[in-house]
């Protein structure tokens, strides 16, 4: 039975205690009433513990072939109590997609909003770190976004638009950084620059692919060289 | 228990027939002994059932995501007896990756080959091609090759030399065919087309992502368009 979105918190009873049923959509965690075993803050703990386990599960490994109990394991949460924090696998996704985008358009915005770098060598510094984060975990981690947007076909439809709206905001926020250096020279007028940032990301997430199937930079390398030739601008 | 490769098919006796343990590595397709149900052609035909339905499911899905149990109701293949063709779910998929790979090398050589054509526009004729054939299943079926390796982390470990090597192929052909429009004069002769050729099957497997995910074909073309754009060739 699919449940219209809720303002309050839902419950059952069973086993002589409350279990939340569904979660009011503003919740961040949920309140569990009878016999308190954990307070607010545990279970606040618990719930980022769960998605700190399920992006490291997801980046490696795709939505499809992660296991709940894997993610459990490594978050050190009882199997069982999963659903005290998310309704069902499809609402984790989604708080993971989230989570993922917000911790992805920070890192960017930490680099292009750098202004003691011009805006060219601050696209670089982002690339860098994205780099250095594909490496420090051996090639093993990917995007989230493009794992999810390959296993789309079988995925729960709302996560289209969700991961749709990751990639125009990453877009965004790369073009801002690219008009910034055609307004100071670095690049020429006739470059499109939301354009050139929508090639970025296409492109990157097949590079990424290949990175972590052939577990080395060379086609992360490639890919950003012909990015900046495109913007005729040499190495 | 691990077998190594043998050289002839092993079989047990279970209810009254002989079942299949494990066919010979050079061997399309099992005989069984016993109570001869199909004819030789009727187990081939069989198991091309199967690996058509196979490429169509794991185009839309990649592996992880893939059951036996809508590969088997697509080819009508009673449960129980998939394990007649195919040693396991692995084999079954470096099946598939076989099958895929050699299917993809002759559309690409189709093109590539077409001496009616100069080798710029065969590469054009052969990227038209692989559009019309994501168009025609509405953006639902994406590569293969790159739905299995965005899956690397999940999949057995002798995957990954075998799609690398399905890359490598196809880089090696569609090189030529730059080598070729560059002996023509059609590109510059600074261009690297091995380089070149491994850029595009990078970026082109971002765009597929891409296209499947927003069901359009704005990523492949805007894709392409820099490829071309990068071979300083203009539309």
């Amino acid at each position: 039975m699919r449940l219209p979105p809720c303002r309050i918190d839902l419950y059952i009873f069973r086993d002589d205690r409350f279990i939340i049923l569904r979660m009011a959509a503003d919740t961040p965690a949920p309140r569990r009433r009878g016999r308190p075993t954990k307070t607010r803050e545990a279970l606040l703990e618990t719930r980022e513990a769960l998605l700190r386990a399920g992006l490291e599960v997801l980046t490696e490994k795709g939505f499809s072939a992660s296991g709940l109990d894997e993610i459990l394991r490594r978050a050190g949460v009882p199997k069982g109590s999963f659903y005290h924090y998310f309704e069902n696998k499809d609402a984790f996704g989604q708080a993971l997609i989230t989570r993922y985008a917000d911790y992805f358009a920070c890192k960017l915005e930490r680099h292009f909003s750098n202004t003691t770098r011009a805006p060219l060598a601050r696209i670089r510094d982002a690339i860098a770190d994205l780099q250095a984060g594909m490496l420090r975990h051996e090639f093993r981690r990917g995007c989230l976004v493009g794992n999810l947007g390959q296993e789309m076909g079988s995925l729960p439809e709302p996560f289209r638009a969700q991961l749709s709206d990751v990639f125009a905001d990453w877009q965004q926020r790369l073009a801002r950084c690219l008009r910034e250096a055609q307004a100071g020279g670095e690049i020429p007028e006739h470059i499109d620059c939301d354009e050139a940032a929508a090639f970025f990301w296409i492109g990157w997430e097949g590079a990424v692919l290949r990175a972590k199937l052939e577990r080395r930079m060379a086609p992360l390398e490639l890919f950003v060289r012909y990015f900046f030739a495109g913007l005729h601008v040499t190495e």
